[in-house]
């Protein structure tokens, strides 16, 4: 279906050249639909996020930011159920008033991304709209046979790794915000807000954990609440050590100024970390898979039988629970 | 990626009823991800449209046709290439004033049409918006390979036939905006405007032609646009006989009314129906697959060299050109 005036032109100028040719043929994006020819012995990965202005980014974002983040948001997706990504479909509505220059920075941050992630685009549709810039993408990815990676599974005993550092984007947006972390160096400011607008999804390392049975999921709602489901689903609860939690150089500033930010690391969101619950036996695995990935894996905690929900457990034993996990918007 | 508050709510309540649990594993809608475990000799199809309230459908439509809609202007596109349907992901932007009425009507209408159309939800994401509900669909499709059909590759002296009726749609919502057709019965007023609101995709009469190696498309954009697409992939003309264009009662006797509606019927979009050009020795395999399917096609006209564009004759031999092809926005 289409809509939007001179859309053909568009599509033409901007997305056919980033259109697939490979194993998914998206026709230059000059038919209604792409074929994609599935690899024997393989399975897909099917995973659909929406990004909408105001919501999930600020609407003055360089729009090759947005772009970017909308599709790593499910490329991070992909990296949580260890498949390689294969192609995407962008359903992009657009106020009448959105410039050409924002379409074409738009279609360059998505080339970018394309480029780096080995993903074509499949197909899609642009209409207008009369509210925000809204942007929904459906990524498709491929794992072996029974390799795909789940949320569910952990058990009480399995420990808790987490990749890369956690609340760099959370804080990130109180910087852009809110003017948090104004004494801080601007180096610091910026790599917070670079995570906040960036996501660096974690494929390879999720790549290399298909297969192996470790339970993962992607931290996007906050480490707190994602860890909650994983214990949820396994029918217990989870004891974090605060002091385990890795930290950025930036978020360690920040919060060392205003350690009142502390839930909004642990709970904010936007991270798009790997979340990984295994039991003690695969820790050698995991080291390794860290280290063929180039990713950090932190060991941040236990599931424990018998409790319910996330435990933060400080240096001295002390225990406490976040208010409220979870994301909310601004 | 999450964002509105109780998603998990809705998810559950609404949502995880939908999810498919065969070849396409949803997993409860309770991960980020589906499985789909593709079959040995067969090939996915890929598509995807978005509806917007206020462009694509009226805001105070029933949820349920809503949904329907947006569901089959998908598998309109799966028909045209001859696909099964396999699975959906639904991204669903909602206002924060949205109530769980309008959500639980929504849902049925999903439900409804997936009982039959047999496909199965396989994912995707609820969000909040400032701006009007937006639906993105993704479908997947299956066919044998090499079996999809394409909208390129007809050739001058090709014979076109479309599916049903040309026009209602379009004609429908010139009833319901503009009051339209007044002088009409009401039966006949509401035929176009359930056309509108809930289009026939052609699945059965699709499938049947799929390996049958005809061009094929189905209508969208009006029968003008879209004849005027497979044309210039063709590299030609074509030339329609209008008094063959098959027309409902209702359009017929609203066209009989009102003259200056013809080019919105035939120029205005929203059909859904299956436009086919082949060879004229694939006359009586394509007979054969509309009585297999139980769906009328019309031999409407023919595509020819040395010309360019849609050209429309009338019973006299004159020809004219429709201004301005393609649905406008309301």
């Amino acid at each position: 279906m289409t809509s939007r005036a001179g859309e053909f032109d568009l599509i033409a100028r901007y997305f056919a050249p980033l259109a697939g040719d490979g194993r998914v043929r998206a026709l230059g994006l000059a038919d209604d639909a792409a074929l994609l020819v599935p690899r024997a012995g393989s399975e897909l990965v099917l995973t659909a996020d929406a990004l909408v202005a105001g919501v999930h980014f600020l609407p003055d974002d360089p729009p090759a930011q947005v772009a970017r983040k909308a599709l790593r948001v499910n490329l991070s997706d992909l990296a949580a159920k260890g498949a390689a990504p294969l192609a995407y479909l962008l359903c992009l509505s657009l106020p009448s008033q959105t410039g050409e220059t924002w379409i074409a920075g738009f279609a360059e941050g998505l080339a970018a991304d394309q480029r780096r992630f080995r993903i074509a685009l499949a197909g899609g549709d642009t209409t207008s709209t009369p509210g925000p810039v809204t942007i929904a993408i459906t990524a498709i990815g491929e794992v072996a046979s029974g390799a795909m990676l789940r949320r569910s599974g952990a058990k009480p005993g399995d420990e808790i790794w987490v990749s890369g550092t956690i609340g760099d984007a959370a804080l990130g947006l109180r910087v852009l915000r809110d003017g948090a972390g104004a004494e801080l160096p601007a180096a610091l400011r910026d790599d917070l807000v670079s995570r906040y607008r960036l996501p660096q999804p974690r494929l390879t390392l999720g790549m290399a954990l298909a297969g192996s049975g470790v339970v993962a999921m992607d931290v996007s709602d906050g480490l707190v609440q994602d860890l909650g489901h994983i214990a949820r689903l396994a029918g217990c609860g989870a004891v974090v050590d605060e002091a385990a939690v890795p930290l950025s150089t930036g978020a360690a500033a920040l919060l060392a100024a205003d350690p009142a930010l502390r839930d909004v690391a642990l709970g904010g969101g936007d991270d798009y970390e790997l979340l990984v619950a295994a039991p003690p036996a695969l820790g050698p695995l995991l080291a390794a898979a860290s280290q063929g990935a180039g990713t950090a894996l932190h060991r941040i905690g236990r599931l424990v039988g018998g409790r319910a929900g996330v435990i933060l457990r400080d240096r001295d034993g002390g225990e406490r629970r976040l208010a409220r996990g979870g994301w909310t918007h601004f």
